[in-house]
């Protein structure tokens, strides 16, 4: 077996670090097709894996409450597969070139096989599911559902410039933080945690989560695209309003805000400019400060989970999340 | 309640009309959102329903091998729901204007918008899924998986024009077939048929699927678009090849096949030439031939299945398959 590039430096990952192997062999399994083209392109796929937080969510959550069983294993190749069929439906949507720091299938095989690689991932998760008992499968559904529904809903708020924090919250509860928060829930209820374990561990999914995407779309601005390892400046290339821009434009009056959407759609190709616009008032620092709230609470969430390698491993996750360059 | 007004002419459907509409208004309570344009799209989407072919199939296979119970009406739901997302990702791929006589959600709402809400509805009949038992959730995704596999073949295949019709049967049984057959068997299991019957039911399914694609597959050929309700010429301006062209092909010699692929290119736009050039040796008759011994297998795999009304509508599908012009 052999280390995968992309986690085996994350250090919070130590703990679990061959159950993570495990994970990625069971994808690799599944990945399988009749046909050789097909099979070429599945390769793909799961050769450029990324960071597996959601797997290890997935393995920490359940060792925080019990050992970790074979069914974790499955339930976290499901969490990932998920996960990287929806990236590939977004980078045809935010028609992004570079991911995980390699070109993306969109750009390498076509918007086409993007689209019906990410259907194929999806439906194999389901068929893996329809192995496992309700709740658990319930559980995986509702998530996905949830990340379908934020995704949708974000893309229908494009060119909203009117768009409120509290509503841009609620998208990315959806569009991110659900699988987060259905990771810690099944590493939980896989563990055949207590009731409160797993609310728990629910809520600290949610709240790092919710930190995380904040963090994605500050480094979609600010991020470095050798360090992020994906295309930046999609947002604002795509209109789609995040925190810091969201932050800008309230705190501006209304001759203002028509000045300043102008000089935020103008600032596409150029970084600078826009880093400058949301510099000027603390944007970037607000939506970095909201970020950590969340974080605090993700971190609070756990305070009744009794202290474990496993417990000290999420909280590092937690301070990883804000904390990031990629 | 109003009828619907695709599929209230086929007479097949007379014995579960009232069960049909109680699938598509449990499909409109499915799609609902949080958001209102999201709610605006989903209202689009399943107003503009099709034949509901596949829900009939479940609910006519139970009502062979016993009653209808509520959860016919579920599983046919789901099955309508995967067909559909599976719909809007195929008018992204080939850039379809109209389906159902109507204009397609790609041209009406954007790619995007089309990808994510066949996801919504994916993961949307994936939640489903999960509150039914296993044996039936099985089939459903496994059905579902083989959809999205002969998908990407099929993608994967276009420009080969060395595609052979075995391969081309392969790819069609999984693409479209699995989905009927699946239906067909569904409706059995739903039933508590005999393992007999759930045979018969899902080798019925099968063959009238593959009869459906090889009849679909000529109709983008020599159809027309106000009868179809679908854009057409597609799989020729997509360089995807379907059984009359793989038989015209395969009929011609070294040097003729060079001059033969540049005409069937050149013929994108002209419905009169590609036609011509599968009449001159019979290869749409070819193709419409095979349909039919497809069908006769089907009609074949109910002998054993007791005389019925509902036996006697299925029999009817199987001779609608090949005699359609939408």
């Amino acid at each position: 077996m052999q280390l995968l590039p992309k986690y085996n430096n994350l250090e919070f990952f130590n703990l679990i670090e061959s159950q993570l192997l495990e994970v990625h062999d069971y994808i690799d399994a599944q990945l399988n097709s009749l046909y050789e083209p097909v099979n070429q392109l599945l390769e793909h796929v799961n050769t450029r894996s990324g960071k597996m937080l959601r797997p290890g969510l997935v393995l920490l959550s359940g060792l925080c409450c019990g050992e970790i069983l074979p069914v974790h294993i499955t339930v976290a190749a499901i969490t990932e597969m998920v996960h990287e069929a929806t990236l590939l439906h977004d980078d045809v949507i935010d028609e992004g070139d570079i991911r995980r720091g390699d070109v993306t299938v969109n750009r390498l095989f076509g918007n086409e096989t993007a689209i019906l690689a990410g259907d194929l991932l999806l439906s194999r998760a389901s068929v893996i599911c329809s192995s496992l008992d309700t709740d658990t499968s319930k559980i995986i559904a509702y998530a996905t559902s949830q990340v379908c529904e934020g995704e949708l809903a974000q893309l229908l708020q494009r060119d909203n410039f009117q768009l409120t924090e509290q509503e841009y919250i609620k998208i990315i509860s959806q569009k991110t933080a659900a699988l987060f928060s259905g990771c810690c829930k099944l590493g939980a209820v896989c563990s055949h945690a207590q009731q409160s374990q797993v609310e728990a561990l629910n809520i600290f999914g949610e709240n790092i989560g919710i930190a995380f995407q904040i963090t994605d779309d500050l480094l979609d601005i600010t991020g470095n695209e050798n360090q992020t390892g994906k295309t930046i400046g999609r947002d604002v290339d795509k209109n789609k309003l995040t925190l810091s821009l969201i932050h800008r434009l309230s705190s501006a009056g209304d001759k203002e805000r028509v000045t300043l959407i102008e000089k935020i759609e103008n600032s596409r190709h150029d970084q600078k400019v826009l880093v400058d616009i949301l510099s000027n008032n603390g944007s970037l620092e607000y939506a970095a400060m909201r970020a950590e709230q969340f974080v605090d609470l993700a971190i609070d969430s756990l305070a009744d989970i009794s202290d474990s390698p496993a417990r000290e491993a999420l909280l590092s996750i937690a301070k990883f999340v804000t904390n990031r360059v990629a």
